[in-house]
């Protein structure tokens, strides 16, 4: 299961709900029952039904719930994502909380899909960065996934990546790659950010195992990676756009990460139609 | 204080910094210093000043953060939002979750201040929609007063809104309203969705207080506000974007609501210069 | 669901069993199974059984639970309320929280009921008020509901009711209605408490949708509703009790409000009787 | 400090605030002070302070808190009990929940305090039971000792009390107060109900180290007092009320314990008055 | 079920996972299902299968589990304990937490028996201390009791226990115990904590239940018990270790507590094999 | 801070105190003051001294604590490891868990020294494994690292170790070498189990990044290690304890790893002593 997902899914009911569905509630008969059905309203790559699930299962565990769709799955406007079936009531009411989670996980798919297919040809690795929205490192990493991509640090305890402030903090990068290789825990490489070639070449001499090239032009990025020649793995990253993403990705690096694929993706139009069911015969 | 904030920023610091930031902790000494300055790297509206103080203060309650931008200000690309002095380690640590709070907050303050920006001659009030991201209600629709909107319904308990489900159940539209206005809370408005001139009609007679025109074209708007000509108060909903927002808004309705104003934002670009302060003496 | 059950539930049976029923767990076998009848030991208006249920099932979610009871009917002493069948020492455990429960929320049914049917020929809606038990809010106001009268907010952000202090603060009733209809929310109608016929007339003319006449008496209470004409709903509070509900009610306001519904309700007296039943054959 | 009042406070604070006090943040400005004035409205014995001091404190920790007032003291009708100074903003958002502490516990210890006085002159301990309001627990037993009373078990892990169902599982008095004295820990008492003056006798022979009489008559009361001769413990316990309590008190058992104590109270009648105060200046 | 299981489960968990089993996720397909076989790789007596059956569960609630063993049973190495089937996925990363939890409830039951047997002659009730594991106190106790000791209190409001601190506080054993009779719930036993022979005669003549002999001599604690004759329990108390156990048991008293029964137990050696199943046909 | 320390500092507190220190409430004046002084019992080396601060400023933020010994720093039989001076309630109530604590901490430094000192002149790592307490990973992890050893993975998450089930589930090890290559975090070694010559032969020519040999005779090791000739790292494993610790760990490789560093740790002796102050004059 999704790291946190139970509580954010908690949060997300609690904060819709709060003292009750008082339109539902007035309006809807408890024994009406109806089909919700989920529909793509734009191209999309489908993610996150596992979520939408929960969340109709949480309203009631007795909603039936199924997935003509598949995760990682290109849906076109108009192509069913999920049905949920049972109590009227749960369905108006869990409708907005798992439409909200839908549209921004398929939203990042979508997004970061573009970006893997303008890497079709290019034998690189495309990873996400730590720049997600508070509260749903987890979804938002899972989206990367199921969009094709990769992802970097999780957090901070599961990756040494040694930036500018810590490196000005040690007195220069042979110093502080060399405490981290000391102090670290040995199963995790030691990545540190460079800016020019000199920097790269004093990395790499230090025995650091991952070297980032941060916001360097394809000229500069060729030339370390050449340097390197294999010896670390080389990452790009900084500044990298859809315009630059190509040409940046074809000069040679072993992983390019980008912060995009998650803060600039966009929620994608889902919606749901209700239709009433007869009742249940007692 | 905005509702579950304190819950959002547990869940972000714990994804964020899990067991330990193991770089921080094998590379800066316990006894640096230095101060953090959050730089604005595009035009923006300054939201969530106080979430980023929030989340430094929960790391180290001895920082001390000093705000030279306040809520709802237009900032230029490089000018300081905000600034943090203390323990070097607590800084490189809550670096990240700050600025993702703030890249989000700001985001939506931005999106939404063209938005207003667009509407400065109309007299209509620009609402947003429930379309917000899960655990995040109170926060954006926070934001969306920061850029100068109001806030639509809260929550399912803070409003009632028949939509068409609802009518649908209760076999149409007098029905549905008539019920409302028996089983609602006496405090609150009756609110209902129509499509046509004839509901909108029905509508007003079996009293509802708001009228929500629901996907209607520009002649159709106007010719439904004269015929409600002020006994119920009207809102345009559904399908506003940039494009057709000016013109939906001139159609004299009292109400606009634009789920775009939350969904449809993008983080902006924030990050944060660290420089080392001397030692504190002892 | 009822918000924040769950939780209430959960504080409850940690208080109850604490690291376990020692009386209990010494003396009753594992195996040993029962019935437990949960009996009216006086006349009442039932009101919670689903809160009871739930007790029983978060013991032990094999219970076998049963209502011959409905929630809102009259019930006499000896007639039975609940029963649940299954494992005795679960029984044993549960009973009390379970009747805790019950006899709190039958006993302010059972107290609302006699203010309702005193006001059965009175076209006057009753409602609550805020001063309800910390914790059990939903949980009154349900009770509330059960015995035939409707609920004021539920809490500070599902309604606008306009007090001596924030008057005095803005400087007048015109004043401080006026600012509220420009700030708040557009769904909701601005209430306003007056004392005088004065401050009724200035309310009126300022736009309030609601009116209180705070401890008038039925005089003012009259000339009060006279003057509004309809233009307003004319809602009473203040000290009201048995006494002067009837002629208080009978002034013609739409709404009268009780604090009294949920802060003066005692405890009904209700028990459970436990039979013992021959073991499951394995 | 009492267990689980922080976590009552939580619910009771979010319950009534839920997303914000829509009112006092439309009408009152940010930088108005103010002082509430806690005041009794009848005669009581007071109890709860230190709640009410906690909630205006979680509300603004900067809120100035004064008890002019002390727990278990007698109060008049006019009489201040508790002021706060400060933002008058959080002393308009915090008044209902203070209140609505106070005027339940304040209840709870007035009701205690009649029945202690009815007993000044009678060598009995009156003690509650464990017919508390569900998540209420420690602060109810707190207010019956404000009052002057004592506490019968606050769980069922804290005491051992060998009722009829136990009784009929085992098979007869001697038998479970046997099996309890050898399973049971050594450091509790054994406690039996008993019913006629043969199951005091069988009680007593088996070894408890106290006997409750249940629902007796007095004359029997006092025949079992004569029969124990000091040898356990005697409880009075079961249809006590205000019109039996002397008597029953009278005939000579060292504990009567009385469940009216918690469950029969009422609230009782406080408000809160506000004062504006100057702006601080900066 | 055992106090705080669930959060401590919780913490386990949460502890042990917190992103993902990378590795598992990795290299194992989700179809994949298996067979776990927990085994004792030592002697041991078997405590704490409830607890593991909950990990696999909370795991994964369509594990199949099954206990060959029995809580309190003699296993040897190579006995099969447990075993688990299902998604083999679900068993690899459940398989350490399950281990740590049994590898500890087994050491201390274990442990505990050691103890119970050198004491099989001899009449005294053998008892732990509040010295356990933080956040293992229910855990722990149950352990001690499946090893065939009793328990102590569970925690400070349980039991009255006087020591040396309380009895400096109040001037002497005889005003601590007094206060003590008077002050404390009825339902308790007074228990205090003697060092000398002297201290015993006063603890007695104040009408202390029980006497605790703290760290004495055999030939005091004999003398000792004789002069309490029977008027009081005795507890033997304070550096008992293997080496004094059965000289000290046999010197009369009615009780020893023994602190290492808890704090002195190791983990037992226990594993878990896994064995692949043919996939579920669908 | 430690991942979680806040959760069972909370756990255990409750576990412990319950409703109230019943003996403390009933003998120590509110206003009676003392100094509570921690003693070694023992020769030790000091962990924890962070988390008994806690413990008493939680229980009361006013005590004054400080801390003579210093982490990791070898302690005497009769040493003094903290004080702390307030109410003398709180250090009564505070004592046992502060204490809990620490024997705990203290002890696993204390075992984890001996490990070390035995290696002094052996170029190897010493680390812990994951066979940990259940909700005190992050605290004994600290403890190792207190006591002078390294910590291997804190978690399922934040390391790749390929164990016999993997491997068995991928049809060999070059096939889950190589799929852990392309599947796993690019930041993370990738670390593989073996306990042949021939596993280890296959595991380097597959790519493993470290090599782990689990119960390998020291023959074994050395030929595994100069097999590998620095082209990953290598890891004993299995069966480690004191006897066979030295000759293992000279047999060449990088890490050698220890499950009893924390599972085989013991409880060292540590008492608190409590002195009476003058009330604090008013």
């Amino acid at each position: 299961m999704l790291h946190g997902l139970e509580r954010l899914i908690d949060l997300a009911l609690e904060e819709d709900i709060a003292t009750g569905d008082i339109t539902t509630n007035a309006l809807i008969s408890p024994g009406a029952r109806g089909r919700g059905i989920i529909v793509a309203k734009a191209p999309m790559i489908v993610a996150g039904l596992v979520v939408a699930r929960r969340v109709f299962k949480r309203l009631d565990a007795d909603l039936h719930v199924m997935d003509p769709a598949a995760e990682g799955q290109r849906d076109a406007s108009g192509d069913t994502l999920m049905t949920a079936e049972g109590r009227m009531a749960a369905l108006l009411t869990a409708e907005r909380t798992a439409l909200n989670f839908l549209q921004r996980l398929c939203g990042i798919a979508t997004h970061v899909r573009h970006y893997v297919d303008m890497l079709h040809d290019i034998p690189v690795r495309l990873v996400d960065t730590r720049k997600t929205t508070p509260g749903w490192r987890a979804l938002e990493k899972y989206a990367v996934r199921v969009g094709g991509a990769a992802n970097h640090r999780f957090n901070l305890s599961d990756g040494i990546l040694i930036k500018d402030n810590h490196i000005a903090a040690c007195g220069g990068i042979a110093a502080a790659v060399g405490r981290a290789r000391r102090a670290a825990p040995h199963r995790l490489k030691v990545e540190v950010e460079t800016e020019t070639r000199a920097e790269v070449e004093t990395a790499l001499q230090a025995g650091a195992d991952i070297i980032m090239l941060d916001n360097m032009e394809p000229d500069d990025i060729r030339a370390a990676v050449r340097l390197i020649g294999g010896r670390a793995l080389v990452e790009i990253s900084g500044g990298v756009d859809r315009n630059n993403l190509k040409t940046l990705a074809a000069c040679g690096a072993d992983i390019i990460s980008v912060g995009a694929l998650t803060h600039a993706a966009r929620a994608v139009d889902i919606s749901m139609r209700i239709e009433a069911l007869p009742d249940k015969p007692r």
